[in-house]
């Protein structure tokens, strides 16, 4: 038998699921850990497999075809660094190390561009899905050199998540921080698709009085239609289970609402800002939970700051069930502004480093197995076939037609909510950027006079070309 | 004669003006520019002026009495380790750097941190006011060494602007880079008072239909109550200035409404969501001036994506004023929560890096010569001496009172706004984030929820401590 082609270090749960799943398509897979035990465990776990340990750095590249194909799941940042140092002395030109941990596309870059002195090749690679999707088939983001990518190409594609179509989910995304880039900014619309589901299940139950088991079904009949997604299916799952500490009520009315996050929102809001390309809905979502976290001081303000002297609004069946509604028609809505905005910053940023990103492809290969997999991309991916330089997806025709249609609902439902005391921070940002992009004049005019009467910044005019500045200090 | 106590390099417009600035209140200024001309041209342009030129930095080093004092106005990033790095070898222990520039605070930080090895004293000093604030008394905001504070408090207490009441506007900020941050964040909030002031005056044109002069006489009216300030002030006076390439039309009907920005708003943004803090207003008053920058997407799309199909109401006289009444107080509502939010922002940045800062003196000290100068700061002030240890203005008993009487303002222009397709980000952010805020309980258990679902990123209980995971995977 010749040596594996491919091998994992790390087994944490993400990495062991990866080189089972890498395994299972009947590679052999070489598998090191920075602690040996844990390999151990693992080949006593799962005695039948094809796994090939190795208990020190130098064995496991030895145990390796070349060039080697070395994958790395291990904690982003300082501990990248150190295997990658160690490893370093022991490989050779031409082979491939790939990062397929949450890091930062910064890193990658750099890290990216180190090893390519050495002739080392370095793939950041985006893992969407979790521990099932890397057991299962995840999707696949990755990042470098593209004839690296071309030798691990096969293997990619045996592991990754299918698409309804059969389509893996994964393809070249681009060069050095691309793959890592694109992870983020999926990330980041993850955090917009939850914010946006969590305000829509906040208004069936604070405006329309419905339970917990009525908002479930309410779910499962919009999962059947255009908002058909994982994160929606998953909610609708998680709206029907009872406290497994016997309490009675439903497991969401115990969990604390005090939302974390591992940082990848707050990056992609962060690179946004670095960009200058608006990206509002993802920055909201990203500060709702900062907010959330607050809970002292909200329970604290909570018996201070009385809300709008609002009665609930008695309804007809008929127009509770019009507002229900409304709620998917603004979530939808939302939902398409959420991508609009990531798919702008994607734009911006493969202009900016020369990624050459192709967005059509990016959607369809969030089609399986990661968490914002939905039907609503095949949209997005058709918008692009359609027009490969569509500059932002609100350009398009399907996506103009929903947004005609539904833009209604969102301002009906936004209005009602901020006069409810409701806060709906997604919904707000989705229709104030709607009305921003559609304005073909903003009274940014006001800001640049401003700044140019306290800061001479100067000014452009709207009917001639050229750089001005007024005296305001000589008065008329 | 004695040696000068102070120096100044850089001979552009803020450092001239700075030197100028200095020299008026008594002291001989040394002046150094990298360009020697210049330095030429300032002595030759105020020759009665005790200002002693130097044309080397080893010159103008020797120039000074000890322990020095050297304020740099140079252009911030590289230049500015550029001209330390020269500098170095020929100061003293003892000496003190102060530099004055429009630099990030981490690389404050850095510099502080380095130059502190050598014994060198180095001061990080926001310095806001533009370039007649640098002539005539800015607003000062030094962070650095507090016994290297102490050597130029003199001096600049005499020349800083001095508040209503007489104090001067500069004040020991805290140690490395609290200065620079604090400015950072006051530049901040300077980008969420312009956005407001511009959503507020878009609203009497687009829903009002006022004229550009009936708008200023609105304005010049509001700077008499409690909105007085420096923004508001300009922005009435602005408004009354027609065209000077003679169209015979408002200036601010020929300015182009595309905004720039310098980057300390986006700097802002960015800690805020490095700290974990939310700073919704000032974000979306960043990202309102980048999408004010895709003016020509804006302009296809404004051909493409109509907006709500809604006439103007007709409005009679008494309804009128009362909209506008409770636009300005949807201004000074959502002006609160900037501050509410920009102050948190402090609060935690002083947490983070330890560096005791006091909050009521910071608003004390922007009370004059900076461009958010303002009567409303003086409640701020008031605020933090009736409890030091205040989390949020949002629970002072004033700010209380004002957001109680006006929040029902705010929430009908902001549904006003929404329902007529004009964009408020500003005014949403505000009631969005009061609605957060006063929230004893968010949806936020839906997104923890998800997160342990897809992630097993557990969540905690609401009735009893501990973290926990739900075996969502197990049917029941």
């Amino acid at each position: 038998m010749g040596k594996p082609q491919i091998g994992v270090i790390g087994m944490a749960v993400m990495g062991k699921n990866l080189a089972l799943n890498i395994e299972s398509r009947g590679y052999p897979v070489a598998i090191f850990n920075r602690t040996g035990a844990k390999t151990k465990q693992v080949v006593a776990d799962h005695p039948k497999r094809n796994l090939v340990p190795s208990y020190s750095i130098e064995e496991f590249v030895d145990s390796l075809e070349r060039p080697r194909r070395i994958i790395l799941m291990i904690k982003a940042g300082s501990p990248t660094d150190s295997i990658i140092k160690q490893l370093l002395p022991h490989l050779e030109k031409g082979d491939v190390l790939i990062d397929g941990g949450n890091t930062f596309f910064g890193d990658t870059m750099r890290r990216n561009a180190k090893l390519d002195e050495s002739g080392i090749n370095f793939i950041g690679m985006g893992v969407s899905g979790g521990e099932k999707g890397a057991l299962e088939g995840p999707s696949l983001m990755p990042g470098g050199q593209k004839e690296a990518y071309d030798l691990v190409e096969p293997i990619l594609q045996k592991i990754a998540a299918k698409a309804s179509d059969g389509t893996p989910c994964v393809t070249y995304i681009g060069p050095n921080g691309a793959g890592h880039y694109v992870k983020m900014v999926h990330n980041g619309i993850e955090y917009g698709d939850m914010e946006l589901i969590a305000e829509s299940y906040n208004l069936l139950r604070q405006i329309l009085g419905l339970s917990v088991k009525e908002i479930a079904t309410i779910f499962n009949n919009w999962n059947q239609g255009e908002l058909d997604s994982y994160l929606i299916a998953i909610t609708a799952e998680i709206l029907t289970r009872d406290d497994d500490l016997g309490t009675g009520k439903p497991i969401v009315d115990v969990i604390l609402d005090r939302a974390g996050n591992k940082g990848t929102g707050k990056w992609s809001s962060q690179s946004a800002l670095e960009l200058g390309v608006p990206q509002s809905l993802i920055t909201e979502s990203v500060y709702a939970r900062y907010i959330s976290a607050l809970k002292d001081e909200r329970v604290k303000a909570s018996q201070v700051l009385a809300g709008p002297q609002t009665s609930k609004p008695s309804l007809t069946k008929k127009q509770r069930q019009e507002l229900v509604e409304k709620i998917r028609r603004a979530l939808y809505f939302s939902k398409i502004m959420s991508y609009a905005q990531g798919f702008e910053q994607l734009r911006f940023a493969s202009e900016y480093f020369d990624w050459q990103l192709n967005y059509g492809e990016l959607a369809m290969i969030w089609r399986g197995g990661c968490i914002i997999r939905a039907q609503f991309l095949q949209k997005i991916t058709d918008a692009f076939n359609h027009d490969p330089k569509l500059k932002n997806l609100l350009l398009d025709s399907y996506f103009k037609e929903v947004t005609q249609k539904y833009q209604a609902a969102v301002r009906d439902v936004s209005a009602l909510a901020i006069k409810s005391g409701i806060a709906v921070p997604g919904f707000t940002a989705a229709i104030t950027y709607f009305d921003q992009y559609r304005s073909a004049v903003l009274p940014a005019n006001i800001i640049q006079a401003q700044r140019d009467y306290f800061g001479a910044h100067t000014y452009e005019r709207n009917d001639r070309p050229g750089i001005y500045h007024y005296e305001w200090y000589h008065e008329e």
